[in-house]
């Protein structure tokens, strides 16, 4: 938690449940990542925290942005972002949102289908378009299956479909999955990447860019490696690969930038047991699954939370969220301990919850509204 | 598909993705469970659909209403339920929500823990308060764990408590899992409250209601038993253990009553293989588990398809969500097939999806607008 909003905290103690963020933060994890990755170029994951306090500042940093969906390419417009700093990066879109988005200028899309090319030729003639490939996700604590990306024997016939339907086969892309906590899940994938470039070089398709996509993890409740780390091993694994012939090189940093710059603060609505004896206690937040906290969905992501009593006796305890559902619980089986003294009106702050938090919250399920969001 | 339904849709085409409700058939469903059981009370749970002309329809029939939330019962007052009509039945509630509940006439409660117990006492004293137990929940297809409801002994301990408090110890109650597909369940735990009852009563105190929870079944994909064989099994546990001595029953039907009343229509937005030779393809609607079809988390709840192709030939297929969000996948293990004529823009609808989904929509995750809603 900075120190910006631990005084915010304690100077407005606004209702909960609701999310405090600070833009500085948010500024300083661009920075480090720069550093990190001097030769990248960031496109801000968009969907992360669409916020426009966030978008505003990333605008004035001199950020690109990778959007999920027409209506996220209209909020980077409306921050004051250039048509030609967006990236349309779902491999999923509908043609007439595609349209829309080339209308407002954007000329950089993804794709992983036959299908999608022919819309993007359709409907974004000569745009720079780039291929997700397929690799693994290993180390991933929110991984990604096969929902995205397709084979490389695929991606190869489709990048050279690509510049014969007159789009412009710019680049390939990949995802080892989102809070990616080892560095050679990357170094990997750069390996696959590299393989085709040759590939399609040798077929007379000269690929410029290549696209790591996003995943750079973020402390929650255990330590992870430093960006630094992931810096050093993807520009080493660039250079081996490439030698002195390294393409335009992108990112899609979401969660490192905006996570650990919100805490969500929220208060325990009842704390129980199921039988006198049970050494386990039911603590009842009044935010779970359903109110924001979408990743802990089998205990993925596992938040660390402070609480007024932090320091004295603990105990084991299940946490869940205040719905009339059962699924709406944050973990069962991870080993949470929180204080004994902890009691209904405790305020709790779930740290490192600026990302996918916020846009993740339902419309009244429960009859409960959506968080607060306060950016500082 | 009521024929309503299927006229408005041929009529108006709608923007997708949106939800299509036929009121009318909710007061079909209502008078098939009035009929098949017809000592119960019936109380709507309002958070399978709390929409208003839902509500509007369901007070003029003379329901009663389970809420989730003081908010919940804002919405039923809201529509002219009576406050004494309406039950507060989350086990996890807020004080200040407790108090404000009492304050609006809200006179029944739910509890299951001492602290809650406590808070009842303090905010909505001499209130009729019923204590929910533990029991099996074999047979579910949206089964609930262990976050609701306490073990026996401690029911029993906490009843005698509420009188103690000063509250009214009237009921006990029990949710034998959502989409429960097994007479036996019911059955079973009509038993187990049964033995409480007699313990209860041995103790000093008389209890005068059991309330069954909710859980009968939709047809979706698969066939389920009729409701009349869950009357017929629920009657005959009460006749057995109860003998002539039934006290008052009350039933939370939030799925039966609304579910099979709803469709959702959708757009197809991609069809694409992963690799040539992949036999499976992947369908893309505009439309996923964070737009509303929460409950195909784990595959739980199969919803049927219809499509303009229906009748063709068709293949295997894997079924997604539109956003950048690989867990936005709503089938791959459950052997969908659609037909192989289907393509992007094709409308595709959903049947039986008038419960647990409009609120359970994301406010615009990944930019997506939740679905629009029609009640006819």
């Amino acid at each position: 938690m900075t120190p910006k909003v631990a005084r915010y905290l304690a100077d407005h103690q606004p209702a909960t449940p609701c999310l405090v963020l600070d833009v500085d933060r948010v500024a300083h994890n661009f920075a480090r990542l720069r550093q990190a990755m001097p030769l990248a170029r960031i496109y801000y994951a968009v969907k992360a925290n669409p916020a426009a306090p966030i978008l505003d500042r990333l605008v004035g940093l001199g950020s690109y942005f990778d959007a999920a969906s027409f209506q996220e390419v209209e909020m980077c417009l409306a921050s004051g972002a250039a048509p030609d700093s967006i990236s349309y990066g779902n491999t999923i879109k509908r043609e007439r949102d595609i349209a829309a988005a080339y209308a407002a200028g954007v000329r950089m899309f993804a794709f992983d289908s036959e299908m999608e090319l022919e819309k993007l030729a359709r409907s974004a003639p000569g745009s720079r378009v780039y291929c997700r490939i397929l690799v693994g996700n290993d180390g991933a604590e929110w991984p990604l299956s096969r929902k995205f990306g397709c084979e490389v024997e695929m991606a190869r016939a489709l990048m050279i479909r690509a510049g014969q339907l007159g789009l412009d086969a710019f680049g390939l892309s990949f995802h080892v999955g989102s809070q990616q906590t080892k560095t050679a899940a990357y170094e990997a994938a750069i390996a696959k990447v590299a393989m085709l470039f040759t590939d399609l070089a040798d077929a007379g398709v000269k690929v410029r860019m290549v696209n790591l996509g996003g995943g750079y993890p973020v402390r929650y409740k255990a330590e992870v490696p430093e960006i630094d780390d992931f810096g050093s091993a993807i520009m080493g694994a660039m250079a081996e690969h490439f030698g002195n012939a390294i393409p335009e090189i992108v990112i899609e940093p979401g969660r490192f930038l905006v996570a650990d710059a919100g805490v969500v603060s929220s208060e325990v609505v009842l704390v129980s047991r199921k039988a006198e004896n049970d050494p386990v206690r039911w603590v009842y937040l009044d935010i779970g699954r359903f109110g924001g906290l979408a990743e802990t969905e089998g205990e993925s992501i596992k938040y660390a939370f402070r609480t007024p009593h932090d320091g004295g006796s603990d105990g084991p305890v299940t946490i869940a969220g205040p719905t009339c559902d059962s699924t709406d619980t944050l973990y069962e089986k991870s080993n949470y301990r929180l204080p004994m003294a902890l009691t209904a009106g405790d305020r709790v702050e779930l740290l490192a919850t600026g990302a996918y938090v916020t846009t993740y919250a339902s419309q009244k399920f429960n009859g409960f509204e959506p968080l607060a969001e306060h950016y500082i």
